[in-house]
């Protein structure tokens, strides 16, 4: 393995996991060739006739799946922190004495805490996907055999499409299912609302295996994911905490602080003229966003404007505005309160998306490009607008990618932060880690002020006459820094030792993540 | 090109427009390798930021599809006898003086007569597709220049996914669609329900191509017809005439021998315990199988019996049952009249299919093989059982396949058929055609008794007691032909010429289609 400079001037190996890479070449500028993963044919006279595909349990699928040492497993994240089955799934594989699992999920939660062990016995030996939280922690430590390999919604059906992670074995947690295979994560006793990040799983692996705790008669509708993408069906008694899957804490932000950057936001979407008859936005859940949303819609009744579509995760903030008729449409992604996932069952306006339909930036478009607006947050902006969203200041790797990088393709991207966070500053003079380049960030909006990326002089020109605090990126980055006495010091990393590194949208490699020195 | 005969005693040529071709070895017997076709990977970086693929017109987004002589265009027969896209789209070809084109239509109707001249003077090489009426006829009296081939829907299905058809151009008739290429058939002025017939289309073909009448914001919802898979978008004035695109034929019999057919396959339903809570059946357009609808549902009312499901193409007589709380699901593929169409819009109960999940034998099963009795038509049915629904006895070509190969995988599978049509027998010792095999075929119900295949034992003993006509397929046979004064004339062939072939649901040739002697 060797490092070598990118297009962004960052160090990236040129092999990961005995894999060659290609170094990110700068936005829109590296072109796929080749045709997409192509999966085998198969035959009818292959599966049951009945249509059943239900076998006795997880190790039983698993068996006829033909599971081997060194395969790929992909799981995905619908059900967050109350995830039962992948940690079941992952006993299971132990239990058949199978080593060195690649493990391809969409996402890891604090939950799966519990597959360290298998990490350190041979079990995974590595893993392709978000961590979020303990894991991300013991991959910076050093400790993960493989490199972990980050990649956005989008870019990880951008992988699984193209080839470039081929799929053995696609475990997908369904809440309701029939025996068919058809899936629905919108009901059931645990119902996490859209199935998505599994669906390139369902069209793309060799294997596919559903679980579920609530097996109905055939047709389970809607079919989020198909059966005829699918082998064999197994019941479990439960798939996870209801309780945490949908995430509770989507609580509007109390603090004035960042109550102020959300009330700075729904001003600069009037002053800068996005709130506008027809438009759209995408805002996600957190505290300062969900603040956005309630102020936006108190704008957009007193001004009589109604959007054409938001983009959700959904929230029950989203779903009051579609029921007011503030919106004719939410296209989700994901859900994350069972308002969202009950208003996803019942109201034909709100539309399920994919990350094949949002994200995939190696398709015919995505819808990511036609947001008038995206609200998004991050861990650190440098003074070029460039933004990391996966380490924090001391190096260590603790969140996804999620579809920030697939949304930074919005018309305008917001990034909305608190100028520090516990006395360290956000706004930095270079990211730690390099997620998505400074020429996809057009605003960046503090409690201290807003900064236009000078590339947008038509937002420049827009918000000339507004009254809100528009100051330099500099000028902010300055004043921060006096208030929290200085640039924040540098994380202590061994560079020698790349321990995960961060894809772009493309499948080029952007950044290299470090371990941490002890 | 040499015939071979194949497992069903037929001939068939080895090759076929240059292709070699794999006889029909049985029914379940060919077991497909190989990977499934694999479309050209794309980058956003190439489409449209804003997401609009409008171009002027059909013949600059031809342009921009890079057509070439020799090339495949696929068309979808939704809008049926209305269709007033592929006649344009071929009157734009002819403009641009290109030739040899490989026609791949879901199916072709009497309107499209009007591509005969395109056959003739080499615009049109061949078509590969049902044939209904006029193309066919032209076809049987040996004027096309390639052969033609003639697939169920499933079978489409299967031959695009396998890479046996490359589709390099996909023209979408879509009554409502966006600028992205999101597109749907369930509304606007040309309306016809689903697009499903169009699916595969445009998931594999190099370059789709929509063309719509009723021009939407983004999103057009649902999307049956996704935006990432599509290049360009055309506004036409006019997709089609309305009142040709959903049939308005389909008015129950009111034949007398067609009502007793009807009634017949109602009893037999109740007799041999078919009609019970829970089941599912597949009811086509077509006078007997609405009359059947009809009394089915008096006996199911009466019962007090609910099915699971139907399979459409709906009807107001299906959606009326639905509606009644018959049945909780329609599971439709196409639709047959404005009822349908409406009901499709706006119940959530009415789930829309595709040959993929109903029909694709080269999946992981598919819903065919899951109903519990699909009643269906035939031109033919011979004592083995074997059956014909594409030429008449007299060898012409005169209808495409539909979804009646696929459908013959139900779990029981009764052919509605008048004992002769315009005094000639439609039980014959062989049928002219054979498209499906007698193995599959489990009942013939006829005015003058009903006939179970012998294979049925089960069938034989439950209706053991039934008040049902129920005979011999030989006795009815030799009532027929004494009744019509001997057997059929055999049609007058020309063996040497084989002017199309029949695939079955696996892509195998089941048998050929001879030129008509004059």
């Amino acid at each position: 393995m060797k490092l070598i400079e990118n297009a962004a001037g960052r160090l990236v190996p040129d092999f990961v996991n005995g894999k060659k890479q290609v170094p990110y070449k700068g936005v829109g500028k590296y072109k796929p060739k080749g045709k997409k993963h192509a999966p085998p044919i198969r035959s009818c006279a292959d599966y049951p006739e009945d249509g059943s595909k239900v076998v006795k349990n997880l190790k039983e699928a698993l068996k006829k799946a033909g599971l081997k040492d060194g395969m790929t497993i992909s799981t995905h994240h619908h059900l967050r922190n109350g995830d039962v089955l992948t940690n079941m799934l992952f006993d299971t594989i132990k239990s058949m004495g199978i080593k060195n699992i690649r493990w391809f999920p969409s996402a890891s939660f604090p939950v799966h805490e519990h597959l360290i062990k298998y990490l350190d016995d041979g079990t995974i030996h590595h893993i392709e996907g978000s961590m979020n939280g303990p894991l991300g922690r013991y991959t910076s430590e050093g400790k993960m055999k493989g490199l972990g390999i980050l990649r956005s919604h989008g870019g990880r059906w951008q992988a699984i499409q193209d080839g470039e992670v081929h799929i053995d074995i696609a475990v997908i947690a369904a809440p309701t299912a029939d025996p068919f295979g058809n899936a629905t994560g919108d009901r059931g006793p645990t119902a996490c609302g859209l199935l998505g990040f599994a669906l390139a799983d369902s069209i793309y692996a060799d294997n596919v295996i559903v679980a579920t705790d609530n097996l109905v008669p055939f047709p389970c509708t809607p079919w989020q994911i198909q059966g005829n993408n699918v082998d064999y069906v197994v019941e479990v008694d439960s798939l996870g905490d209801p309780s945490k899957i949908v995430s509770c804490t989507t609580q509007v932000t109390k603090s004035p602080d960042r109550l102020l950057i959300a009330e700075y936001i729904a001003q600069f979407f009037e002053d800068a003229g996005i709130m506008k008859e027809g438009f759209s936005f995408q805002a996600g859940a957190g505290g300062i966003n969900l603040a956005f949303a309630v102020y936006l819609r108190e704008q957009m009744k007193k001004k009589g404007v109604k959007a054409r579509f938001i983009r959700g995760g959904s929230t029950k903030y989203l779903v009051e505005m579609l029921e007011e008729g503030l919106t004719d449409y939410i296209l989700d992604g994901q859900t994350f309160d069972l308002e969202g996932v009950r208003s996803m069952r019942e109201n034909p306006n709100h539309l399920n998306t994919s990350p094949f339909t949002s994200y995939n930036y190696h398709g015919k478009g995505n819808f990511a490009s036609l947001v008038d607006a995206a609200v998004l947050g991050a861990t650190e902006v440098d003074i070029n607008f460039n933004a990391n969203v996966v380490t924090h200041s001391d190096g260590y790797l603790l969140h996804g990618i999620g579809g920030w990088q697939n949304a930074l393709f919005g018309k305008t991207t917001i990034l909305a932060i608190p100028s520090f966070r516990d006395r360290i500053p956000v706004v930095v003079d270079e990211v730690t880690t390099l997620v998505g380049p400074g020429e996809l960030i057009d605003v960046i909006v503090t409690e201290r002020g807003i900064a236009i990326n000078p590339r947008r002089k038509d937002l420049l020109k827009a918000t000339k006459v507004s009254s809100l605090p528009i100051r330099t990126i500099e000028d902010i980055y300055e004043e921060v820094n006096s208030i929290c006495g200085g640039k924040p010091a540098k994380p202590k990393l061994n560079k020698e030792k790349v321990i995960a590194v961060i894809k772009w949208v493309d499948g080029t490699v952007i950044d290299s993540v470090y371990q941490i020195k002890k």
